[in-house]
């Protein structure tokens, strides 16, 4: 039977990028060694390195004074890397879920943190508004996906400080203005490659301000590095899961880009919101100005909330994989990334629809 | 032609696990879902979590007030998470190259370090000896095998301070009495798997004593965790560079385990540093009696020193993968882990000795 991954990530990747993943571990570059066995320092290697930072550069049009890192650890650890390397005295934060309170747990390490506005009051389900930045912070930090919660931030905000934002779940399903960025940065295992990798996208002169001695590893000036060679190969990096990434990224470079991906993306979210809208049995539980294009939130109507576990088991037969909801919010949540087809969405759809008709 | 892979690290790997790996990126545990696409809360995946978790316990002998941890960002990371989690004033470190070197310097980040031996004076062509170990520090570190030098400390040594060792490039290689070390740590890319994952064995009782607040990601009581599920998973771990860690063991376990492995390591380095002796161009460079049985590092006799770059083209047009020595040594390096058969050893013997028949 089809499968049809709504994993919330790790997830569904290109079909080409696993192809070409298989193909690499069997023979790299024509070296007539894998992937998973080169060395690092290996021309071929140092080429793929370039490559997709170079591909980031062109996707998001990044521009000159920016770098591109990618490191191990997780987003989790950027949690502390941003605030080590940025936080002088304090910081801004909007709370909008529990990736974002992990945020803020971590920059407490290293100075004053300000919670500028929470949607914590309604269980995160819409983005804070009205808010204001304040000046006399070092950076101010968002989540631009709440990827638990459904819920996004849809434009790149003015702030008035250093903009720092999570992208972990939608970065690269939507053109983003970098440059009213300092950092933007995630893990890949959603929109751009498998787990095991993050990345980093930083402008240079906003670094080595702290007057803090910071550890090596945690440093972005060392993963900038002066050497080319050594960017981001300050040590050895997640090789394979970088391959992957560069693989992502050619695929969807091929599809048109992100400015043809987003027209996709929306295309796919808006026919499943409609569904959830129009079908007796769901309602979403999102606001709707601040539904996410990638993960999408749903749960039973009161009057049916005991049909939970069998839609889920009718779902499950018909082929849909993970659509349970994260326990902070329960029901269920599709996570449409950029490589989930479009013939996904419509069968989850047809799969509401026939559910419906039986109840 | 045939290649013989002797890299450093990311190096050759079991072909049964690179098969598996490819295997399980089509499918993995029947799923229907390649391993690069499933949830890392899927049970199949926790299954293969605590698997790996068994395996190093069963293959290492692992008391049961031990965890075995898989943490990102590789063992330069855990050259600031040791002292993080174990420096409250001071700690002793053993100066065998480079890498010890790296890890003292973050070590100071967090207390004192008084670097008890070095042989930095012959260019760490040797292990220290006759030292004595301070009773006064937090713990005493070294490095068993220096990757770049080609030194090994061969026996478990008695240290009357919690003994941390970084063991990245001879772990699994030969047996360890781990109750012995507080600590012991290395990146995967050597012995245990592909690039993207590190292992850090350690007692509990001796975390949470520096009496420092310690950021989620670095303190490994995060990663020890209460909850069996969250063991490792604390956020979304390197799934397929573990999974082939996986594949690696279980093929390492095939092969009669650590003590099997170690008789045929010491047979293969003892054929080549044979040759090494024997052969009128060539000479090792380690001390003798601290020759790794895992990293062989030669360079030509000084009359034959012009030969070098001949002689790394001649290896190289007969299949020989990165035998080049690394800069602070010169000359050659040949990288013979576990995987590495002993038909690839016999081969670049072979190399030595047509070259020396044509000089
Ligand atoms: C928005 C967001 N931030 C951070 C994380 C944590 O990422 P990691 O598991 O790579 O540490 C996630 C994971 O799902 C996420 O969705
Ligand atoms: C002994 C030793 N320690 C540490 C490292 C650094 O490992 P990583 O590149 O995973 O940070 C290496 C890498 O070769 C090594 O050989
Ligand atoms: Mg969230
Ligand atoms: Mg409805
Ligand atoms: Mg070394
Ligand atoms: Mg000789």
């Amino acid at each position: 039977m089809e499968k049809y991954n709504f994993n919330a990530g790790p997830c569904v990747l290109p079909r080409p990028a696993v192809e070409s993943a298989i193909e690499a571990i069997r023979n790299f570059d024509n070296t007539g060694i894998g992937i998973l066995e080169i060395s690092h320092r290996t021309p071929g290697w140092e080429r793929i390195m370039k490559e997709t930072a170079d591909l980031w550069k062109e996707l998001l049009n990044i521009p000159d004074n920016y770098h591109v890192l990618f490191l191990g650890g997780g987003a989790s650890t950027q949690f502390f890397d941003v605030p080590a390397n940025l936080l002088k005295s304090k910081a801004a934060y909007l709370e909008t879920g529990s990736w974002a309170k992990k945020a803020i747990k971590e920059a407490k390490f290293y100075g004053e943190v300000e919670v500028v506005a929470s949607s914590a009051d309604k269980n995160f389900s819409y983005i804070p508004k009205g808010y204001s930045i304040p000046e006399d912070v070092d950076y101010f930090h968002i989540t631009s996906n709440n990827t638990i919660y459904g819920t996004e931030i849809h434009e790149d905000i003015d702030s008035p400080v250093t903009l720092v934002a999570d992208m972990s779940s939608d970065i690269m399903s939507r053109p983003v203005d970098v440059s009213k960025y300092g950092i933007i940065y995630g893990g890949a295992q959603k929109n751009v490659g498998p787990a095991g990798v993050s990345f980093v996208i930083v402008r240079e002169d906003i670094l080595g301000k702290t007057g803090r001695p910071i550890q090596t590893m945690v440093d972005y000036r060392t993963h900038i590095s002066d050497s080319e060679k050594n960017r981001s190969m300050f040590n050895t990096p997640p090789v394979f899961s970088i391959f992957v990434m560069h693989e992502t990224l050619k695929w969807l470079k091929e599809q048109g880009g992100v400015e043809a991906i987003y027209k996709l993306n929306k295309e796919k979210a808006g026919m499943l919101y409609d569904e959830i809208d129009r079908n007796k049995l769901f309602v979403g539980t999102a606001a709707k100005e601040d539904r996410s294009i990638m993960n999408v939130c749903f749960v039973m109507k009161e009057e049916y909330k005991d049909k939970e576990a069998e839609f889920l088991k009718f779902a499950t037969e018909r082929g849909m994989v993970g659509i349970k909801g994260h326990r902070s919010v329960g029901g269920f949540r599709a996570s449409i990334y950029n490589a989930c087809p479009k013939e996904a969405v419509e069968a989850l759809i047809k799969c509401m629809q026939d559910f419906e008709a039986q109840n």
